[in-house]
């Protein structure tokens, strides 16, 4: 278990990531643009690299977990790709475009590094408690070493086969279907709102029967209370998701306009200054249209 | 156990919700439209009525699960209401209106009898296996007399208190709620599908974590394997439902953008000749639009 690990970006999923994997008994040596976020993680065992490229070992093994397309590109220089060389293995749980995930393959290819799409589907609090989902889609090889080390932090594993971009095309479509329960739930609690019949009775009526998951069950809580604090899961990166599935879709001609009608909830929620909320008060729409 | 009843209405969910009657030792008298469907539960000793007044015991229980508000109203005659009479009580199971139900609760203390609104949450198979799930609302007095009745066939009861539309609401908002949640399957499964993903693949990730809920595992198959009979709730029936719904948010103005895109896609359904099928083809419509 003394493998080494580099672990870039420390956001609120990779800094609960990184902290499971250092409490497994693995080397890790963080490395995050704001380095302050990288304190917290020191403390437990971390070593902190000053740059992403020095976090990595030759051969070695790198999470991570960054804001979106450009971000991973622009860490996965040509330069780290060959520091990481023959050998490395990148496993990546960035929620990027499933283009993206196929063109960082070819380049990390050349430099005979292999790459893992690796997102996973949980809050903060569901990586510390180890209750969160995988999924994986790559080369055969890079995804069998992968996930026993991904096991040390989720719940489940699910492979996807060779193509790269599978396991992005599944997490988009997760977090589309997320988003389109936050609506679906915003509109119904409104309706019964607007008969006298108070959100909470609906959300608990409907949650412990027919929407008996944590999806409803944890975000339609939010939805009733209309508590959108503490941010986990800030508005602004759920439109980053839902442009991330309507380009995906728009890619392979799948017209999705129930995604499109996310889409404009969150751009409604930026114009009405909510992007300092976490992403589930896109239910906030529901009532402005209602007038409550 | 020998308290007669007498049941109108043996549709697909009205005829097992009747022979559970049966089953559970009560005198029941059972009468419908089209009367070939009273024979197999005359075969399990039910009385069979050629008339719905025939059917009524003054002072009795008299369960309705009928087609929709002009059948109800045209069924609770005045003729028949006041054979009802005092002491008469009406479980009133159908989807309806919620308006239906608070002129219909009129109309029978006109006559001395009361009006509880009973719809169910459950298919057929749900009925018979008394795994369904029933929301109550209505005159206090009514609600609880009819408690003891409808535990013989469902699992959960849940009480919305005195207003009688209020069952029907959360009725509609459910019903609302699986058909959004048809569509939003529909949509991710074929973006999935048009990016090399099978479809059962994705269905079977998501509704194994996130959307481990009955309504995703049991329809999510129907949408992933293009399952669309036999039909146990007709497609013109889910436009229906979806149509009172916009009704009663146009009621109380609460907007549900949502519903009226379910709503087209029942519409579309409908001229491409799907009448026929279950409501989950409107599932069809994703992949109609994606050129499968």
């Amino acid at each position: 278990m003394a493998e080494k690990i580099a672990f870039l970006g420390l956001g609120n999923l990779g800094a609960p990531i990184a902290q499971r994997l250092i409490n497994s008994g693995f080397e890790v040596t963080v490395w995050n643009r704001t380095i302050s976020k990288a304190e917290p993680l020191a403390q437990l065992g971390a070593k902190v690299a000053e740059n992403a490229i020095d976090a990595i070992e030759p051969g070695g093994i790198v999470f991570s977990v960054l804001a979106d397309d450009n971000a991973v590109e622009t860490t996965f220089s040509d330069a780290l790709l060959q520091k990481l060389g023959s050998n490395g293995l990148h496993i990546s749980m960035s929620t990027i475009s499933p283009d993206c995930s196929r063109k960082l393959t070819e380049t990390h290819n050349k430099y005979g590094a292999s790459y893992v799409a690796a997102p996973i589907f949980a809050r903060p609090d569901a990586v510390l408690s180890g209750m969160g989902n995988i999924v994986v889609s790559g080369e055969a090889g890079a995804r069998e070493r992968a996930k026993p080390l991904v096991q040390n932090f989720v719940k489940g594993v699910f492979d996807f086969g060779d193509d790269p971009g599978a396991a992005n095309v599944i997490k988009l479509c997760g977090n589309f279907m997320i988003a389109a329960s936050l609506e679906m739930m915003a509109e119904a609690f409104t309706l019964a709102e607007k008969s006298g019949i108070p959100r909470q009775s609906i959300y608990e009526m409907l949650t412990s029967t027919l929407f008996a998951a944590p999806i409803f069950q944890n975000y339609g809580k939010m939805v009733a209370q209309h508590t959108y604090e503490p941010v986990l899961f800030g508005l602004p990166l759920g439109l980053k998701d839902i442009n991330l599935t309507l380009q995906a879709s728009a890619k392979v001609n799948a017209p999705m306009p129930l995604a499109d009608l996310v889409k404009n909830r969150f751009v409604s929620a930026l114009a009405k200054d909510r992007a300092g909320m976490d992403w589930v008060a896109l239910a906030k729409g529901a009532s402005d249209d209602a007038g409550l």
